[in-house]
């Protein structure tokens, strides 16, 4: 790279106001329906010794995990995701936090991937987990929450997709990642992929058809009877005996997230997982959790128009035209208005192109002793006192 | 470290719920005050190429800096200060940002400092910038900014110290560093560095003097002025004569922000920087900012007090004692409650414990039919319908 080229890395991205303020919009309602189920937020350090990291994703997480030594010679690596500091702070504040521990934790983390999938290296995960307990309650809770964020960021056509990963039992994790393809390729599709791993034709059809007709375990049905009597819509929650995540790390119900109305896959997805968090602690921690995909709901929200006009921004631009600009300014910010001042140099069409250009709705312009109150959209501009100005912008 | 160890690298921190609200109160405070003014959120992502952010900080930096070679070779380091990025940023992105660009950025920075010190090696900055204006109206409205969010945090002390970096023109960055001492080592403590630094005794004395008896420069008369039209007390601001910062890359007004009543150093600071912002644009790009003291603002609010005793948690606690409370659970979030369902084993005492552990200080009971609502500061518990069950827990 020339040393004068402004340019990021390749997997990683700047988020500009207009994107990083939509982010923030979607970060603020989940962590409003997190905060209302009583789960406390949670941060870890972006960097761990590696043994902390290092064999907990299996080969390839070695090889994507970001490692290096660091200035004092630790051997050091940069998050890879948010489960495994779960589990070593379950361990290491195992006194400090009452159990069942429920956390939110929002944190960046780091992957090697291959970018020319269109994957980043740094990225946001958005994790909810219940700590310390077997009860089915604690899945139902963690479904309804989900549930609950989606329609609070506007979502229409959810569906929360549940099945028990033990209704895979016995068969190949191999086999399992073709028969989640169902949906994708259809039966055929998952017959030909078994019959290459090693399936005869016929068995491999009845293999399926016996996961497609197989009733609800006793769990699952458990489960969407406590969302569904805590008051969610039967019609959110589908058993899918299909369903199985591809990590294998589940161990009981598993759950996916999808928009009827956006057809890309889906949105997020998590279960139970009760063999994993007590690594460091050395006895068994059962848990359930969900990991929110944050890059798929933003492109969901730009796809389906959900992100609100008025997203919390600039309301009107006061122009450096005359010396009480800055004092008006503050007077409406008091009022509750988002104001911005112009601090730059007095050439009016210089703001109003600067006002325009950022989409600030209504500019203030001073002249000749009197205030202007100009809305951009229309072009129209009419005078106002100082008195009846916020009455106007509330307008 | 003993693989099976868990624990956190120096120098890096675990932020349990209980602190992890606070920050992000603090951070809610300032972003809702930033955005009152108009400033627009920036994210820039954690690793850059090496190129871009060494030899912009001096021996030390690189030093300091976090750097490695990545899996595919290239050469990459952690975010080091976010002013740098900020030049990346303005640079690559010229045509999408019109000037001035206001912006605030909140993320992590990487440093490898001296733990001893008490330094952390991750720790979150949060800067304000104006980029694009030598208008003195920009600093004065970067001060404004700053005054309003300790405000705004509950500070009742708060003082704006300002000083024009151009008064020390021809005075050596070595005796600067001395000077900016004064109200730590006394005139006496100054001049005996001065002295160590190859000046006689005598002409230490006299520039000293000579400093602490000048008047506010033009400039700083000048944003003195538009800070209090603008509505603010003039008792907030301050004439330093040798406030210096240490930084060498200001260039005209410098600031810093102190509590009277909280002695152990400045919360934070910032000033104007007209050469550094440039870098990788090729042009001159004046600029002023100021960067929080996050953790030190945070120890200050500890030791204040000023941390709302009621921060956003959890109200009640709903115990899994009848098969209708995920039901009840819901209807008090539907109002707006933060309401916490136990769904671990059904065992009261532990629930209780659990509320009382957790600090909680409502915990709704299920009897022999009827509802009870406890308080857990007085132990009282009385009988509720559901119906008033919202108003009990207002009161």
């Amino acid at each position: 790279m020339d040393m004068n080229q402004a340019q990021t890395l390749k997997g990683f991205r700047d988020f500009l106001p207009n994107v990083a303020r939509k982010r923030e919009y979607i970060l603020n309602t989940l962590k409003k329906v997190f905060i209302s189920y009583g789960f406390e937020p949670l941060e870890t350090p972006t960097l761990e010794y590696e043994e902390i990291l290092t064999g907990k994703y299996g080969d390839e997480g070695d090889k994507l995990m970001y490692r290096f030594v660091d200035n004092g010679g630790r051997k050091v690596a940069m998050r890879y995701d948010q489960t495994v500091p779960l589990a070593r702070v379950v361990a290491q504040y195992a006194n400090d936090l009452p159990l069942p521990f429920k956390r939110y934790q929002i944190q960046n983390v780091f992957r090697a991937e291959n970018t020319q999938k269109g994957r980043y290296r740094e990225f946001l995960q958005v994790d909810i987990d219940t700590v310390g307990s077997q009860s089915p309650l604690a899945d139902a809770e963690i479904i309804q929450i989900i549930l609950k964020c989606y329609e609070s960021l506007g979502f229409k056509k959810i569906k929360m997709l549940i099945n028990d990963r033990r209704n895979f039992d016995g068969i190949s994790n191999s086999a399992i990642v073709s028969i989640d393809k169902l949906k994708k390729i259809g039966p055929d599709g998952v017959a030909n992929e078994l019959v290459e791993k090693g399936y005869n034709d016929n068995d491999a059809r009845k293999l399926l058809d016996s996961l497609i007709k197989a009733p609800p375990s006793g769990k699952v049905a458990e489960v969407i009877d406590l969302v569904t009597n805590a008051g969610f819509d039967k019609s959110k929650i589908e058993f899918s005996p299909t369903l199985a995540r591809g990590l294998d790390y589940y161990t009981g119900l598993i759950f996916e997230v999808e928009a009827e109305d956006y057809p890309y896959g889906s949105l997020g997805g998590g279960g139970r997982y009760d063999n994993l968090l007590g690594i460091f602690s050395g006895k068994e921690i059962p848990a359930v959790g969900f990991a929110v995909g944050f890059d798929r709901t933003y492109e969901a929200m730009e796809e389906l128009g959900l992100f609100p006009t008025d997203l919390i921004k600039t309301q009107a631009l006061v122009t450096n035209t005359n010396p009480a600009a800055s004092e008006i300014a503050n007077q409406l910010r008091n009022k509750g208005f988002l104001v911005e001042l112009y601090v730059d140099d007095k050439d009016l069409e210089k703001q109003l192109k600067y006002a325009d250009k950022k989409g600030i709705p209504y500019v203030l312009i001073f002249k000749d002793g009197k205030i202007f109150l100009k809305d951009m959209k229309s072009g129209n501009q009419k005078e106002v006192s100082e008195g009846s100005l916020p009455d106007e912008l509330r307008r």
